[in-house]
């Protein structure tokens, strides 16, 4: 690992996005989430994913020359189509347009279909928290997981991001249905150690913590058992109905993950609670779980993106700390 | 256990009601819903709770006489004030506004605060489902549970119910945070067995699948632990917020449950993929899921809400199944 300054990452990003073809306004933005998203410790959906988003330039799944474009509009609601472009600059323009449509309606929905993997579901609600809103999005994905009770993978791990302003740092839930994603699953296997909790099954439908052999058998465990896979479901059939798009069943069709259904979900605060001190009965909120006693001596307990907050002070004040090997990868793309 | 026909549950009920104290409107409104919720097998949310709502409302945490009124309104977004009176009634108005509000603006959203235990989540859910709309709503609850990490419990169960409409029968998921709610391990407990997976934690702070220990310890497991648990904070935040009402902090400082705050999110698909053959679609998903292999020989997989379907039609068809104790309890009430 080695610690790299902001900048120097971002132009470098820009750089090599230039050279797959992307124009100069398109490269710049684009290198900016991937940086953030790194400096926020997410480095899975930061520069460890930017040599296969660049691939998927090169070989045509995504098209960077692709401008998303309305289909359909109804009052608060709208749907969007994204050409199989940029799939986070589609996402950050479907949640501007989400925060737009709060701004007169106090709620905006923008459900966007045939639009490439968003990377960080994070990055479109912390978009919607800097605009004084809660958001909520979600996306769908190839399959990956079994549904409940089932052997073969059928259903997306589907990240939901719900994200709530808050004048000392957003709050910040960004999860997968999977109770470990495969980049998880990757880690453990590598260090060669086990999960701490069971995470999937092996090929012979036991529970296991052993990460080789989920990622063997393919079938990770979704959260909370039969929970997590109902909810992995509906936040695909809603996905589907919402942008009036494809499903998870139809994605995975494909050979590789593209045309995947988006929803972008906008609340303006300000103008809901303009008369309550929202933001002091927020922190008392935080504060009470913060105090709770912990489980076990040494454990703190945490609020949802605390632990991001943390990483991001720290990456912007000693450099973004990033994978050597990957650093490397770069900067020869 | 016996089974007793709808009409004779329902009319049983509005006794008891008209006897503590509601209108006719209301006793028979209510009536209808715990009726319903038996039909569906939710008993623990039907005839198993009614006694202790009839206690609610002779102490006075339910006010039978409160009606609720909208606080404030932008666009479609309202705040309602529920008064403390009947949660299901408060809970089916929101639901049946934020319908109304979906009509004009495609997606409708109303936040309730000061309102009562609505018993079942998915009622308000199959309410939108049955108006063409995906319904979402959820509750916030006192404290059951600890955040991840912790010993104590601070963050309530906060039931979600996500219900999307189709001709064949509404898809829904109804879902609260803990991998088992307090009525289950008590289920459990009085069959002396054992739970099928990790519920919660013993005094010493090791998982256990003892409901009895659980139960002792008040340290329920939050589905997906981590997951789960910061899915429980944000729908706290999100309901607290949206309806400026008090969150599971301070309706835990209460000697009962009352006072909570809930959400309700109608999303009008009628106006919105008018084009598309969204049934059609969401039938393929759902009959892509039923057909997949089942990990074990005999195991059938479902998808959210058919178990529901299936008992309902049972129930209507035999009478609803209730257990004897329970219904001889309520005779006599």
């Amino acid at each position: 690992m080695k610690r790299i300054p902001f900048d120097e990452i971002q132009k470098e990003l820009t750089r090599v996005l230039l050279a797959a073809g992307l124009e100069i306004s398109k490269a710049e933005r684009c290198a900016l989430i991937f940086t953030q998203n790194t400096c926020d410790g997410v480095n899975s959906h930061g520069v460890n994913r930017f040599p296969n988003f660049v691939m998927d330039v090169k070989i045509g799944t995504v098209n960077p020359h692709a401008e998303s474009e309305r289909i359909s509009s109804f009052g608060a609601i709208e749907q969007w189509d994204g050409n199989r472009g940029i799939g986070p600059l589609n996402a950050e323009k479907a949640m501007k347009r989400a925060i737009e449509l709060s701004r007169g309606n106090g709620i905006g929905c923008v459900g966007l279909r045939n639009t490439n993997h968003w990377m960080r579901a994070g990055t479109y609600g912390l978009l919607a928290a800097e605009a004084d809103c809660i958001g909520i999005c979600w996306t769908n994905t190839i399959a990956l997981m079994p549904p409940w009770g089932a052997s073969e993978k059928k259903i997306g791990n589907n990240p939901l991001a719900i994200c709530i302003p808050r004048s000392e740092g957003p709050v910040l839930l960004d999860m997968a249905m999977s109770q470990f994603s495969n980049g998880k699953l990757d880690v453990f296997r590598r260090l060669g150690r086990q999960l701490p909790e069971a995470g999937g099954y092996d090929q012979n439908g036991k529970l296991t913590t052993d990460p080789d052999l989920i990622l063997k058998s393919h079938r990770a465990l979704p959260i909370g058992y039969w929970k997590g896979s109902g909810l992995a479901i509906v936040l695909d059939l809603m996905a589907t109905l919402i942008s009036g798009g494809d499903s998870t069943k139809e994605i995975s069709q494909r050979e590789k993950e593209t045309g995947v259904s988006q929803v972008f979900l906008a609340i303006d605060i300000s103008s809901q609670v303009a008369n309550a001190d929202v933001d002091a009965k927020m922190n008392a909120i935080i504060n009470d779980l913060l105090n709770t006693p912990p489980l076990k001596g040494t454990q703190t307990i945490r609020y949802p993106g605390q632990g991001m907050s943390n990483t991001r002070r720290e990456n912007l004040e000693k450099g973004i700390l990033v994978d050597s090997a990957i650093w490397k990868t770069i900067l020869e793309l």
